[in-house]
């Protein structure tokens, strides 16, 4: 690393983000500073039935004011990554899956943020119930077909970047980029 | 928006990003409070030569305390967003482009950030000078033919969210995803 830290002040805290201000040398050797936001690793499930359609949850996003149809996602919370992508599913849409792999690991917003999204595969879905929708102000749970997915990224109605970045590693990964 | 603001605090600013905490009412109608980083808009540059190459640039990031190879891409510190695309294009690459356009904004990380990611593609691309790299840490710049660079992500060789984002974006532009 060309960047090198001379000190570190936490400057925010709450239960899921903490913000530090570190004293920095920066790569050409001048002073600086960088304000760093600690959030914890995140994971997003694109979790596909076997008539190849994704579960997309409509949510209110606090931070952008907006509603953002997604992917079902969360924090880790301090889980094991495996046991939170099983909370977040089932929280999200009621959702359990029976066949779970990993598609790969992304930085999320490697400008300020330390976290790593963890993005997985979900298949063998079967309902079992126990939403908390309202919590985290989800207002719609729907399957759209795999294909109408990307044309909605394409069209702009798919919005939220995480989701995005986890449906071309789906893509990759089902060899639809040839 | 089921979410509402009952009061707003500046908790922690420096020139690149602002942090809030707001008491909130969350979409349940309990309490609540929510940190949310403030960085303004950035811009994420698809550059592709007449041979089918895109521009990446491999960079030591702070935040996460390693390189990572990326599109070229920045804040838009305030300025009009083209403005900002051309300007991050040459600081990073020290390429200029004839044509201009964009392929979407995608939300960088809702959760946390109010950050909008504007995507453009560049193309008629010419080698003007001017790069500024050693300021930002960058310690490679390549032309990669556009195939392997969505090989390169599979294998998990590009792993900055915001540009496998921003990516999907120029795949679904170039007819990638049948």
């Amino acid at each position: 690393m060309t960047w090198q830290t001379r000190s570190s002040t936490v400057v925010y805290e709450n239960p899921w983000i903490r913000v530090r201000e570190d004293q920095v040398t920066r790569p050409d050797g001048d002073p600086g500073l960088y304000g760093v936001v600690e959030t914890g690793p995140s994971v997003f499930i694109a979790a596909l039935t076997g008539e190849r359609e994704l579960l997309l949850v409509t949510q209110d996003r606090y931070p952008t004011g907006q509603a953002s149809t997604e992917l079902p996602a969360g924090n880790a919370d301090g889980e094991d990554l495996m046991v939170a992508a099983r909370r977040e599913l089932q929280e999200e849409t009621g959702y359990v899956a029976a066949r779970w792999e990993p598609l790969g690991e992304l930085q999320s917003m490697n400008g300020i943020s330390d976290e790593i999204q963890h993005v997985y595969l979900a298949q063998e879905l079967s309902y079992a119930g126990g939403e908390k929708l309202l919590e985290d102000g989800i207002h719609d749970v729907r399957k759209v077909p795999i294909d109408e997915v990307f044309a909605m990224i394409r069209r702009g109605e798919l919005t939220d970047g995480q989701s995005v970045s986890s449906l071309m590693l789906l893509a990759l990964h089902l060899d639809r980029l040839a």
